[in-house]
């Protein structure tokens, strides 16, 4: 077995607490990781969570509620963050200026140049940083990247995204708990949570390694449901009845691609309906839809028939490919988390990424790019859809991606076509 | 019986051949309508078309290849028009200056001003026009419209539709026959068939009826497919592998309403996949998804159970409200025909206003904005996806729709809600 590589977790709310209980408990009792140090702003989070190891006979990791005494252990080689979302990008860059390998969940930026920061931390410092985008390892998301590369969709031309989750309980729960999304939902409007929809996107048309996002537009339809929910829920009377939501119950968004491919995906986070990423891959030779799980390839006579099939027809029928083109990070067996594997899937890529001292599969780049959405949305949608242009945080080099991989101030080991490491088959 | 309506027909391409077939060829026999005279640019057309009149036991139509002589004819009281696109607005135009009823069929215009002449015409002449959209009549369309009047919805913030069909055989299709979609694939780049995609959505977010569309943007794909289609088919060799097709495989447009409802409507018509008018209607209370036929009502116990229903839990359910929520229309029974029903419900409404002098249930000025769209959309693709003005063709009156209705030049007797007259129940 490899060396166990020295974990500390910085943010102990219900991400943080989820990731503990898996993959993360499971992977140190395995002996992949050592959970060294936790950190959360919340002394009882930590306390709790400091309990949670060691009942698992685990060592007993330092516990503190001060980043800097966290970060100032030098042991610590990596540092996995699920702070709110207004601290992501600050306890980042602590963590690459101290020399951590850092792993950052999912959330957008507030401000560019925020997403600059992290950008040009990693270039002064060497410190990489992965964001930990579950969804870009979703088992439909690595079966069509998986298709895409074998050339089944041709060439791919445009693709949907969303994050449909109705979070309506999440949102209004205790402001302890979930009190960032809370605020975000009063004060902003914008795609707020773009890297789930747009990750595993990117990764299949190349962004940031050989193209790269040129445009974005954004539209806020107007904010009905959480004064409804509140309403119904909470009754008239209730404090947040009386206030504005600002955010839009339904944010659709319109990228383009220097490629000419084009994008669109949608926030759908506040009202009921069933869960959805409504991820969807459309090509020259095949579409595949995650609504109705169903492929169609050109040619095939079978799917040439149920042309009109706007039923049932052809739901479903996903599944009878996967055999052929599962990814083999699936096809390996995923582990057993609280989304189906994915937790476990990012985690693994992350801790490999840091114990072998390769580049992150999600990197420093994509991380600025996706976060970046939701800046950009947002001054789009106050602009009544004005198409905002999109940084180029590589500065160029997405044109020839082997440039940023041969840099001499990073660790780069980057292959194109390497983008999940543990997986060379596609 | 009532006095059959007096019928000509201009436009003998495929969707008037196929419209003549059904439903118009039945209504004749059952005496709703008289077919008194055809019209097309090809004398084979017309003279193939009055033999099948004839054939069916039916009184030989004039037939002609002028336009003027078929309107100089007094008893023909309505004009269905099926001609290609570009030539829609000049005919439509020139039949109402002779005070014919013109029913116009689906299709986009290429210049504002084109709108504007369908409304001052109607206007200055008092000649009604009815958009033939036959997808505002299809069944979940109904269904849903039925059901947000009824106030299952809640408050409805966001639509999504499109028109995803692979017409790639047709667009390169003997130049006779299809030549109008071949040069607006070659040439133009933009929505170039909205009215079925927006005509369902429009009537739900009562458009023109208290509310009305404000902007529009609109981004374009990449144009890959129908050169990948040629080569494949016809081979690198073809005269049409040499030539650009300038209209991208996917357009994406987002509209914005006054009342603060977006709309998302995708244009999808050269790729392999199976149709789908996705039809979708987002609400504070309810959800419906054409493409797995779901509905997701707030506070059902049982969709709540779906929530996490990535999958097939919920994948065809909405027929379980058919029987509470069907609308009266398809309840009647709707008769066969090439699209399932819903051009005999289309033709019928229109016949059915012309035979009692209503004014039409999706009228001239619903046809202006619906067609509009298409100008606006190259607009905003050619402008990098800038945000267009939507132009308000109702001058102010879609604030009290009334007011048109009760305009001394028009016959109008529409009532906000009985948009589609053979129904008063929803």
């Amino acid at each position: 077995m490899s060396k166990a590589v020295k974990l500390a977790i910085v943010g102990l709310g219900n991400r943080g607490h989820g990731m503990l209980g898996s993959p993360i408990i499971p992977m140190a009792k395995e002996g992949e990781v050592e959970i060294v140090a936790v950190c959360d702003l919340l002394q009882d989070r930590v306390d709790d969570v400091k309990q949670i190891v060691t009942d698992n006979g685990l060592p007993t990791p330092f516990g503190t509620t001060k980043l800097a005494e966290l970060l100032a252990i030098e042991e610590i080689e990596a540092v996995y963050i699920a702070v709110s979302w207004e601290a992501h990008v600050s306890v980042a860059v602590a963590a690459m200026e101290a020399g951590k390998y850092v792993g950052l969940e999912a959330g957008g930026a507030y401000d560019l140049e925020d997403c600059y920061r992290l950008v040009r931390t990693y270039e002064r410092t060497g410190s990489e940083l992965m964001l930990m985008e579950n969804c870009c390892y979703g088992k439909r998301e690595l079966m069509m990247l998986n298709m895409v590369r074998k050339g089944v969709f041709g060439d791919v031309v445009h693709c949907n995204g969303a994050y449909c989750h109705d979070l309506r309980t999440e949102i209004i729960a205790g402001k302890e708990i979930k009190h960032y999304r809370l605020r975000n939902y009063l004060l902003r409007n914008g795609e707020n949570y773009p890297t789930h929809e747009i990750g595993p996107i990117a990764k299949l048309l190349d962004i940031n390694n050989g193209n790269r996002f040129v445009s974005i537009t954004s539209v806020a339809s107007c904010a009905k449901s959480m004064h409804q929910y509140v309403v119904d829920t909470k009754g008239a009377d209730h404090p947040l009845a009386q206030v504005d939501f600002k955010q839009g119950d339904v944010i659709t968004t319109l990228l383009t691609c220097a490629g000419g491919q084009t994008v669109c995906i949608t926030l759908d986070t506040t009202r009921p309906r069933a869960y959805s990423r409504r991820f969807e891959v459309l090509g020259t030779k095949a579409t595949y839809l995650e609504d109705n799980d169903s492929l169609f390839i050109d040619g095939n006579e079978e799917h040439r028939k149920h042309e009109w099939a706007i039923w049932d027809k052809m739901w479903g029928n996903a599944k009878e490919y996967e055999e052929e083109y599962l990814h083999s990070l699936w096809k390996d067996g995923v582990g057993n988390d609280m989304h189906g594997g994915i937790d476990h899937l990012v985690f693994a890529a992350f801790i490999t990424a840091v114990r072998d001292g390769l580049h992150p599969p999600i990197d420093v780049y994509d991380a600025a790019t996706y976060m970046a959405i939701t800046v950009l949305s947002e001054q789009s949608v106050a602009h009544g859809g004005m198409p905002i242009p999109f940084p180029d945080f590589t500065a160029g080099r997405w044109t020839i991606r082997a440039d940023i991989a041969d840099n001499a101030y990073t660790l780069d080991r980057l292959d194109k076509h390497d983008l999940y490491h543990a997986d060379s088959a596609y």
